[in-house]
């Protein structure tokens, strides 16, 4: 087989670096290593490296293999040993790999103690840049928003709805997928649940009238947090609001400095 | 180029008839008769024709082709006629023609006036099928539910949130887009609006906590409506909430008999 | 607790049953029986029931209650009890479930025998409907199609393209998600792998010229074998060809009799 | 009415500017300034601005009610003009608009010259940050790509597929939307069209083949285009192959210095 023509391997003669190049949206099974112990789920995975200007292409099936020959749970220390091998294999300096999957969380109904679980999208993402290894943690915490103007001019009723909560973390060490769904589900109207009996329902839906916020609250919340850890070195935080009474969204994001 | 073989016409002898081959999602701007006149739109659109047994392809282009040559508004009258002719020109005796593009309705805010555009998604189906025609209207007109459940047992507030209520019409006459959209609007907890002042906020606030629906209760005012209408031959309806307190949504759905 | 107000139980004046009420689009982790054992995916999930015309509504919580208390694998036998369990808990006679997920299949390379993994979109659908019980099985099984005029007019070349073949199977036993594969598979142009090393791209490319298949041969030669398979009482095939020289589908659906 | 609280502009004490705070996918019927007149379109829209640290909130109703009033075909003058005008009116230094909509080009196929219309995805974004505009223009372009490998290495036939080439250029003046295309379809294996008849197909399918392309060849052969460009600022190119071979995409992307 090695008189195949190996056509990837020649020279380019355009002077054009490529900043990625690899595989995008490769669905594959894969484990999370949650708090709770492992947690099996399916990651839409996109894996590229750095292809320097007289490089003509890289080698796609390679990524592929990677990640067939990869059997461990994925958390931050071995998605950055991963990402490392990539770079290694794809011999390149620089590369990234970002696995978008549902996160499951068993959660607790707030007055009959009844349990079910949350899903949450969440991404994993390692880069290393020319020897520079930096981890980037995204999860989209879906809450409800109870609108404080609404409450305020009203004489009863206030309208709220489901809110996506995307915060996007840079982080140096490790932070967990859990501690990020606290913080912003503590900052919401109310967070969400599986499952409800009626006891619960009347606690959540009292909860969210107590606690209103605009989308500009529901970002400079969690910004307050997020500012204070050394483990985070940048944080977009998002919020949109599927308004119950408009066909558009409310939107705010925050970026720190 | 008389010489290129046609492989298309070639004779068949799975003697497997296909019920519908064609194209799908082709994008083209239309225009749609609506009652305020003629409105500029983007159509999704799927185009296929019965094919016998003993014939080995359909003739793609020539979908394509009818498309390109209309220059008509859309309404019953035109697409009736457009799916006439599509039958004919592919040699069938059998064909559908679906449209489904976004509505825009120009609504007054309750209290102060101010007038904004709504957005509706609607598919206008054509099909006729061995002489017979039937024409289907399906539209997707988004409001606002306010669960009776959770006002009666909560001391105050009520979870709402935005629903998708969708009418599927097979109709044996024309009706409007608009006759729809308010049948729909008008037995939601609220209607929507682009556009809101506080003093319309409150009234919308105010009005979907004094119409509380569960989703149950949407379809079935809404199929009260609908069967008592001779235009229409058949029916379905479908609510889907997307729940404010859970990160999935409540659904229901009747067919008519 | 016992005191909070039971509204869904009230009784119902319009003289309206409803088709279908429950829930939609529950995300949740699962597991599949496939024929190389049991497989971790993440599925979304609806579930319905029949309500009659004098129940004002039906209990939305004890569809996510009966989920989170299953702990068995997916199935045709499990899917089966799950679904009269259902009927049975929501006290109607007829109900729905149906689970859609990503199923993986282990592929072995033409040539050189490399594995690889392949994702594939899968419908469990259970049905019971005043006693009788239907399951449905859909999958959306990815190929290569090869246009047989394109190469036939063309001095060489031809066009291709990543095509969607859907098989949908309304069953009275048990039938297999790998059997549907491999009859949709086999019928293709070219099957797809995860992973080519560069003799296995040689093959599969060689081997889409030889086999090319317009939409219509792919749905018919699928449609063959589908009518003689005696666990199968009905069935749709349908196949979308992403044209790579145009920018809509070429599409075709056989329904059988 | 006047007595209505205003809480939107009450004092903020978190100390955290918001760097975007709007509303999002708005949709709304525009029209677009193209090389041939003014095309009718539908645009989904996002419009925020700067929120600085000490103020609350921002007044979500404004954002559409500028749209609203807006009767303007949107070109590069227009959207620098309604940019300025939402900074403007909700009394910041800084905002940004992003209009997206499907843009029409009318094309002619290469031999027969029957002409018929393709879709292209247009995003028209304007960004004014403390005093200083800037325009980006995105367009995805879907053109087929043939893969240099599959030709080389098998005897006849060689796979290719549908790719979208995203071009995203941040202007200092007026770039047309037909420029882009031109620039990313001539270094495509072959462009797409709606209509093409037995002669345009075999053009088409041995264009492509006399013209492979690797995906890090289309990124790198438009940014050596784009590179030379006075008017750009800087830009971004990505190609995804929509890879007839796998279920996954190649992926490559250069950004400018």
């Amino acid at each position: 087989m090695n008189s195949i023509a190996d056509v990837q391997n020649s020279n380019d003669l355009r002077n054009m670096p490529i900043n990625r190049v690899g595989i995008k949206d490769l669905q594959l099974p894969v484990r999370i290593q949650s708090q709770d112990g492992e947690q099996a789920t399916v990651a839409q995975c996109t894996m590229t490296v750095f292809l320097p200007a007289d490089k003509k292409g890289t080698h796609m099936s390679r990524f592929v293999a990677l990640m067939e020959e990869n059997n461990e749970a994925f958390n931050y220390t071995t998605l950055k040993k991963i990402t490392h091998q990539m770079v290694q294999r794809l011999e390149s300096d620089s590369g990234d790999i970002c696995l978008t999957f549902p996160f499951f969380r068993r959660k607790t109904a707030p007055i009959t103690g009844i349990q079910s679980l949350l899903n949450y999208q969440v991404s994993f993402s390692g880069c290393l840049k020319k020897g520079v290894y930096q981890s980037t943690l995204r999860i989209i915490v879906p809450v409800t928003s109870l609108c404080p103007c609404s409450k305020e001019i009203s004489d009863y009723g206030a309208h709220n709805q489901r809110s996506h909560v995307t915060v996007t973390l840079q982080c140096n060490g490790e932070i967990t997928v859990e501690e990020v769904i606290d913080w912003v589900e503590n900052q919401a109207s109310c967070q969400l649940y599986g499952l409800l009996k009626r006891p619960d329902e009347k606690f959540v839906t009292e909860k969210a009238y107590d606690n209103p916020k605009f989308v500009e609250d529901m970002v400079r919340d969690i910004a307050v947090i997020l500012r204070n850890d050394k483990r985070i070195d940048g944080f977009v935080v998002e919020s949109e609001n599927f308004e119950s009474i408009h066909n558009h969204s409310a939107y705010a994001m925050i970026v720190s400095e």
